[in-house]
């Protein structure tokens, strides 16, 4: 196998699974740990790049199902693929559409060859499997292509994980074999559920299959907080030391942290883009929503010693103001400012574990995060 | 009567009555002929002042009447004031609520003393006559203040429009003799609907009262175009030399070219927001509508050579997909170009003005506009 990504361990944590490493591919490179915001249409919601690297970023997820609706990658490669369409010059990793093989099940039909998804906005159908996904993403040109899987629902019977599992591996396969773009990465990705011996399963025939990094599926899908950090640490070990390990849709600051913890290396989520449309903003110590009426007068940033752009200009009273009259430039500033909440919360991380205090980072963060 | 703002004519053009100047208060400063956009809320849609600042605005436009309603001049005022709470430190003319008098005309009852505005959130009744538009305007601490005024729709019978003319000069009284804030600039002014002798006798009886500024009111207000050009044309030469000249809430590009003509100073339309939200883009060859399916495929900036960031980093094919999928991105972009396209429009202007140059300018602007 060409080696399409490297990946450089720098830093080992002592006393956690917690790593610092660097991601290059292409002449792209990252920090991880690393946080994605989220850009499902190749557009993080009302932010321009320039603001997304004022706040740390140093990639994105996009997604080749909504990607291939509209405007279809088809028109995204004439126009000389992702990054100059939409602006963006670090890495872009796409999910496959696996995902919405989940959130859009209602309206979908699976079969072993792949799914038929009907258009949620005109009732057309398009089919996707394992081979039209990665075609999907070459033609796109993220850095970072995912494997098509089945990502069932929590609950999920044993037999229901298995299954998906089985095609997660069959597809897994399929899409190794059809993927032929240099400089852009294939992950597989991890299902199982919440079933040990399924997860072991998938993830030791994964690597055998061999694959430039490993994500773990399935999580954030309607399970409690225990399960899915159960979940990440029965898996995490299960994957190689030297790729990437990659928790999708992962999640709430401290969710985050412990499985930076575990040893996971990227992370993406809508929480603060979408939390920060709803007028609610991360702080060190909890969430704030902006909209309560003990903000009209407050005259103090959102957060006292943040350094993002909506902190360093305006005062909550400012930021109350604007989404009571539903201005648009609420939502921009707490996503601004989430975003930066999420940078710095993984580049301390990253800054813990070089000097090999990672748990002490984590214990004080979850110590005010959790207890206010 | 203390001189609250400076105003310096630099160049007057000699084939019209174009001229460029700067007009100076408490230590901001600003070109004319400016362009300002429209910040009712204390925020221009979508737009951060840094955003503002690189589209080159100088100037922006709040709205009193809506201020009061929320969150309150009074919380301004604790705030430090409008200019710190909305973080824009250029010059801010705030607009007295006049011209909500026209446009929320059926839910307000207008007496002598003032009106008697409801609320349209909530039903609850809010009253402001001259006085209280001068005290809004002081607490706000704006850079230039309007004299609360009665604009009354077009068409308009000479018997109503010369009412609205006495109105109009007792409350400019009343507002003179209630402001009293240092560095903060009062301007006049004047009404008359189409009518030539009231525009000069409301012109003639604010300069008596002696302003820092004049401006034209009771325009874009259901009028046709020649009628909204004959009453600019009426009213400019009434007007005094030394101070500046505003015409209210025009307009679109050639209603300002022809302006600047008739020796107008300063301007303000929501326009370039209002439009760019509604996929609208502004180019010197007339408008594009950037929904439209021609778009889908394009690779080319909205405007060749224009120098916004919209056109730097991106396609019409990609501005197409953004409206398209209902991305808050789309407006944004849309907006900083059109905000850009009206600075260039107005820098333009002045480049032409101190070159002699003026007409050539106009003509050749309103044929390539108008004629595609």
């Amino acid at each position: 196998m060409t080696e399409n990504l490297q990946f450089e361990l720098t830093v080992q944590d002592g006393n956690s699974r917690a790593r610092c490493g660097r991601i290059s591919i292409g002449g792209r490179s990252l920090q991880t740990p690393a946080f994605a915001p989220v850009a499902t249409r190749a557009a993080v919601k009302g932010l321009l790049p320039s603001q997304l690297i004022e706040c740390g970023v140093e990639f994105l997820l996009a997604n080749a199902y909504h990607l291939q609706l509209a405007p279809g990658a088809e028109l995204i490669a004439g126009q000389g693929g992702l990054h100059d369409f939409m602006g963006w010059h670090g890495i872009i990793l796409t999910d496959s559409g696996g995902y919405q093989v989940f959130s859009l099940s209602d309206i979908n039909e699976i079969t072993d060859g792949g799914v038929e998804f009907r258009n949620p906005r005109d009732g057309s159908k398009m089919f996707m499997g394992p081979q039209e996904a990665v075609k999907i993403q070459e033609r796109l040109g993220s850095d970072i292509a995912m494997v098509f899987d089945e990502c069932p629902p929590c609950p999920c019977s044993k037999k229901k994980a298995g299954r998906a599992v089985d095609r997660t591996l069959r597809w897994a396969q399929e899409c190794k074999e059809t993927h032929s773009r240099e400089n852009q990465a294939l992950f597989g990705i991890v299902q199982g559920g919440t079933y040990e011996d399924l997860r072991s399963r998938c993830a030791q025939e994964l690597v055998g299959m061999g694959f430039d990094g490993y994500a773990i599926g399935g999580v954030s899908v309607g399970e409690d907080e225990e399960l899915r950090n159960r979940a990440v640490e029965m898996t995490a070990p299960l994957l190689p030391e030297g790729r990437p390990r990659y928790l999708m849709g992962v999640g709430f600051p401290p969710d985050i942290i412990n499985a930076i913890g575990e040893g996971i290396d990227m992370f993406d989520c809508v929480a603060p883009t979408r939390m920060g449309r709803n007028a609610t903003a991360f702080t060190r110590s909890g969430r704030l929503r902006i909209r309560n009426s003990v903000f009209k007068k407050d005259p103090a940033p959102l957060e006292e010693d943040c350094n993002c752009l909506a902190c360093t200009l305006y005062s909550r009273a400012y930021l109350h103001h604007l989404f009571r009259t539903r201005e648009m430039l609420g939502p921009v500033l707490l996503s601004i400012h989430n975003i930066s909440f999420y940078q710095n919360l993984l580049s301390g991380a990253r800054k813990a574990i070089a000097e090999n205090g990672f748990d002490e980072y984590r214990g004080l963060f979850l110590e005010n995060y959790c207890n206010c």
